[in-house]
């Protein structure tokens, strides 16, 4: 999955320590795969899954809006040249003082999932378009989102009723699947709920016009997963069934979708040892840990591809770990990874599939290593 | 558990956000408190703990010698005021080139767990000593340590004949029962397998002169714990059983134990919601989470006291969680959080007991939000 430039990017450059290289082309390919996917609906990109800025700069550069979940990322979609009407403040746990900062800075689209968050946005943000995100049980994600976020769509009833009564435009519906989402069923069970919604509403005279149907989309690891366009057909045949011939302004937000495979992490085999005589599983120990970037490997949720210039020598199963002096800062143990026997301390390994959820998830010094460096190219 | 000195400074200074204030009065007390507890042994304090340098200056002075885990950290120490012969390189994973440069800056004293590490250590800084981790079962920690580090006992003896053939400085072995250790039999089980190492090499003429007990002292959370000076009896106790007379050096790494509970997390209340009309949990998000310092909250493992200007009210269970727009971000969930039903969006907590692995677990910028800010008083 690495491709040719980032190959020749790392056989130039030569970086030293652990280091992300991301492939603006692939971040480029993927956006307008999503244009085509889903050409009724617009993109917000989920910014936090890579901030960095040239990536910004490129999305905004193709007409991409962008999906924020705080003042500062408000402010990097701003600084990468998109205008505040295309940014949308999407996280549904905001201070006050940080929906009014939003508001000065132009921004008029929040999230919300409950009453007292509509609150503040009436108080401070006047006006402005809110919508509201509902509970979805994640069934079929590989990093299922639990409860945090949202209602259930009889309590966004009375979420987006409040809104209207407060002033705010009660603007639509939305919700999650759950990261790396594989099963296309997600988006339909969604989309019934939103359905509900906004018929309640609209017996009350409340038209709801938007319906943001989050991200989830996968990026490919391990496992093939239907690509961008199987997707889009499965989403619009669901609006089509629940919404008929009218069908809501559609929002998507891709993160990992946009990211996640246009980056790849170098990293070092630093030791390779045995616990005892007769155990028959290695150890192997990378540069880079849970700790430095592959937070996403908590309970090893999500199982990045590894290259190593050994591939295609005999195998065997190791348990995979990180740098520091933490013995949390395991990747895998529980299902050991395949790795050839061959491998040497010293040798380079591509962690691929890692442009999402990984620089900035990065401890700032944990154990006084540096947080993960990135090159965009 | 805040001190009268961390309270004053956040009445005075009202810090915007959430920050982390150390009292280096309770650090000054818990160093003592571990040489009065165990006279003989000779204090390292495990830098990632909290390698604030007003943390480390203070115990420098004090005279404490230091455990590091990376070059960076050595640099760190050197930096306080220590000599390099008051530092040991505690990680057993290292790269070769960090070995080098940790014995051009002096280091002499470094871990070990396997052959391997103990070949970079006789290339690039001969003559060294060397200790080697053996494995333990890590019984009773809160904060288990699993096999990441260390070898069976076994293969201990075969690890320091290796750096004696190799002209390095056999020098003792050492074991870590585990973070947050709660049970004294630990250290007992631990030190006998120690002796088997020093006994069974010293039938070769090789004597080793050293254990190092590492960390594992509790800071007090919710639980009460035996205080240091129960510990030390403890170990002592074990040190005379196992070793009889001749009683070797001792080392104990504290890092937990001395900068634990010197530590206050203030937090503002950003959102109190319910999921459901019919909820009987709230959600009380925080500003910070998982990704902003409270990492080790991960699984639940550690339960921080919460102080909140509503203690004494009637309480209920919380879904305690972060800010960030990521579902793991949750700090308890499994067993809820009894917090006060008066507890209001914007109220400010303090999180006690916060002193140790916080601020460099901090993420670098996850969802835009700044690194824990730390204020040393």
């Amino acid at each position: 999955m690495a491709t040719q430039r980032i190959l020749d990017f790392l056989a130039t450059r030569r970086p030293d320590g652990p280091c992300l290289v991301v492939d603006l082309d692939v971040v480029r390919d993927n956006f307008h795969a999503f244009e085509k996917a889903l050409p009724d609906s617009k993109i917000f990109y989920a910014v936090k899954a890579n901030p960095a800025p040239e990536v910004l700069r490129l999305l905004a550069q193709l007409g991409s809006s962008f999906d924020t979940a705080s003042v500062a990322e408000v402010e990097m979609a701003l600084d990468a040249g998109a205008t505040p009407d295309r940014i949308s403040f999407g996280n549904t746990i905001k201070k006050e003082r940080d929906v009014q900062r939003a508001f000065a800075l132009g921004i008029r689209l929040f999230a919300v999932d409950c009453v007292e968050e509509v609150e503040k946005i009436a108080r401070v943000a006047p006006g402005s378009r809110v919508f509201c995100r509902v509970l979805t049980d994640g069934a079929g994600a590989e990093w299922p989102l639990s409860r945090k976020f949202g209602c259930v769509p009889a309590m966004a009833v009375d979420v987006l009723r409040h809104a209207k009564a407060l002033g705010l435009d009660a603007h639509g519906v939305s919700f999650h699947v759950g990261s790396q989402q594989c099963d296309l069923r997600a988006w339909d069970r969604a989309l019934g709920d939103a359905k509900m919604v906004f018929s309640t509403l609209e017996k009350e005279g409340i038209v709801l016009k938007m319906v943001n149907m989050g991200g989830g989309f996968p990026t490919r690891y391990l496992k093939d997963v239907p690509v961008a366009q199987a997707y889009g057909q499965a989403i619009f045949s669901a609006l089509r069934k629940h919404f008929g011939n009218e069908i809501p302004e559609t929002i998507i937000e891709p993160g990992r979708g946009m990211v996640g495979n246009a980056g790849v992490i170098k990293s070092e085999v630093v030791l390779i040892s045995k616990k005892a005589d007769n155990d028959n599983v290695r150890w192997v120990y990378l540069d880079i840990g849970k700790f430095g970037g592959l937070a996403e490997t908590m309970d090893e949720a999500i199982r990045y591809p590894i290259a190593t210039p050994r591939d295609g020598d005999e195998v065997a199963p190791c348990v995979l770990a990180g740098p520091t002096c933490d013995s949390a800062d395991v990747l895998y143990e529980k299902t050991p990874y395949p790795l050839p026997l061959s491998l040497t301390i010293g040798d380079e390994v591509l962690i691929e599939g890692t442009g999402a959820y990984t620089t900035t998830y990065s401890a700032v010094a944990f154990n006084g290593f540096e947080p993960l460096r990135a090159y965009v190219i």
